[in-house]
């Protein structure tokens, strides 16, 4: 399929839940970027984290296939550095190829979840 | 009315709660994507779903008439094949026509609902 | 202030839940289009809705005064009609200068409610 | 890194919640508006506060280093003046590199929190 989306994307707002109630992992508190790669070619990506207080954490590296979805939850980033619970950051996605990414958040500190989701910021 | 939109969309999340609390179909747990047509020529849509692991599932298609709206369930989409549940997904729409798409879910796993929803990311 | 935004938005998804829980009118299921206009001169808003299967409803007209905000509750419209509850619905705000437009719904029919909002498609 | 985003955004929805169930702070009803700065400059921002019937509130001035995030809660606001509970308002936030901005409120008015979360609307 002709590719879709932007290079460079950016989600300004992420926090990670410290705590959760319900069954793992689908009610585990969570925060996802979720990214689209409609184009014929495979998507090199690498995600940067921000903080308010120190700097950058990554690069995060990941692959997504041609004409796939892979939603990443920042929970699981571990290389080169977990993302702390209950603290403010921001991320940067980069992308060789056209790719869309979305953010979504599940919080399940409370026995009933909340979520929100949104489009994340695209650039070329 | 003079058309507004773009007539390529993609929403980079995907995922349809296996099960739901509530009385059916309202409180049924679903994902969708709203579409307005506002202009005054007929859409025809095709909808194709990207997942992590394999190849895509489509083409899905739907007619919008001219000046209307119209929410398709992701839940409800069945030829060529249903969408599995409790699978991550992403999806791309396209239309002959200017079209606006949102993506909205409901999810209703436990007995108080949660809600999300952003406007798609359109290109031409 | 210099002006932000476009003219011409649209909001495809709509649903006014035709049930709440809790206290009036801050609990009340409402859907709200929020316009900020945040230049020097009055912006007239028009409002038309459509729906899935008749004409669109309208046109609704409104004043937002210079370097100010104003959130419209679908539910209140009445003049040409009201909403119907319970019903898909999407909208398109027209202006005859930049506004921002912001989509959000309260939901109440449960004891908890559930929240969701994006920003509107801006067009020109 | 190389900069990403706009100068100018709007936050057309605005309402910070009378009252809050739970533990303080992380449990407050807040409205947060979440700053990328991932450019190498130093960000200094105004933020402007639109109501509907009376004049704008601000400037509130805030600086957010080079390659960092902060997430700035309407709540805290206090110079020149705090923003009132349960009143709608919109925002226009202004900086002098390009940065990316994003919505968010938790709504913990009653046991159950609900959230909400939209990237801003950008333009320069």
């Amino acid at each position: 399929m002709k590719p879709i989306g932007k290079r460079r994307w950016a989600i300004a707002e992420g926090y990670i839940p410290g705590s959760s109630t319900g069954p793992a992992p689908a009610m585990t508190s969570h925060e996802t970027a979720c990214i689209l790669n409609a184009g014929d070619d495979e998507a090199n990506i690498v995600i940067t984290i921000f903080f308010s207080d120190r700097a950058p954490a990554g690069p995060y590296r990941f692959v997504v296939p041609p004409r796939c979805t892979r939603h990443i939850r920042f929970n699981n980033l571990d290389d080169p550095e977990p993302i702390p619970t209950d603290t403010d950051y921001a991320s940067v996605i980069e992308s060789d190829v056209p790719i869309v990414v979305q953010h979504t958040r599940l919080d399940s500190r409370q026995a009933e979840l909340a979520l929100l989701s949104t489009m994340a910021y695209g650039s070329d």
